[in-house]
């Protein structure tokens, strides 16, 4: 029978700008007692994009964190007081200058639930509009559409390093094979 | 044209048993500097099982950094020295009891390249033999096998929250439409 882990004591190491660390003592059904190391993110969006053409329209940009440059599906972090799909139409149109007349909520997930409580809220956008530019000051991304298929190619060469992004076009091919 | 982040300087915060915090100041393209708070992981192995039913084997634990019960794959991060193909081998092993005749290496992945460094390498296990259970001490885990179809069914329902899991889930039907 499987049982919540108590929190005995939680020790705030460090608060930022994108996340905070915070260590807490938990107790295991065992009644033992394990310490959890656990980044604190305010969640997120990502954006499947579906063009007339069966294309994606990705964003390629230097991840640090990873030290590489990343192919991804637009996305990017709820700001406070915002509701995801505000997110998700503020950062479609911040890093592809698009704009969905139909904007459909798809599911939501963890990253990686072993230590960080990151949560990414999924939509769909269809009939894209090309709107005037308005690119977050800072951020240094390159727009990059590519036909659905070429990306299912992709991910099975490895060339699609991230995750949200190989769920977003394996989404999109089965609403494609659906609709 | 995109350019890397120049490291200008780099502040360890915090240095754990899973995983590092450290914030480092960056030269973006445009010769501002900015701070990217970024977690090291060690990195580690997923397991896609499939077994002769066309089922899969998944683990359900508690995971404190989302306060919930998750459902994933077989999985676990890298011990020092040791090779993707030993971890995978050694968590199957220590989590669903099981040992496989053929383990594929599939892909490799980052959880979340925004923040951390964490990528998973992902393998297939076929031919699933039983074995003595060597469960991991601190571990408490239930082993949960379920048929593929309703795996992809609870993914559409939001009922597959780990995005490693999402991503296994897909694959392994690829897998089974090709063979």
């Amino acid at each position: 029978m499987l049982k919540e882990e108590k929190t005995m004591k939680s020790e705030k190491v460090y608060e930022g700008k994108v996340l905070n660390l915070k260590i807490d003592t938990v107790e295991l059904p065992d009644k033992g007692y394990s310490k959890r190391e656990i980044v604190e993110h305010p969640g997120g969006v990502a954006i499947i994009t579906i063009t007339a053409n069966r294309e994606m329209v990705l964003v390629k940009q230097y991840r640090k964190a990873v030290e590489d440059f990343v192919l991804e599906i637009p996305a990017g972090k709820l700001e406070v007081n915002e509701e995801p799909r505000e997110t998700a139409i503020r950062e479609l149109r911040e890093e592809t200058s698009l704009e969905a007349k139909k904007l459909s909520y798809i599911t939501e997930f963890y990253t990686s639930p072993g230590y960080s409580s990151e949560k990414i809220h999924l939509f769909l956008a269809e009939d894209l509009i090309e709107v005037d530019p308005q690119p977050d000051s800072g951020e240094f991304i390159e727009k990059v559409t590519l036909p659905l298929d070429d990306l299912l190619r992709m991910i099975e060469r490895g060339e699609i390093m991230d995750s949200k992004t190989i769920i977003g076009v394996f989404i999109a091919m089965r609403f494609l094979e659906k609709n």
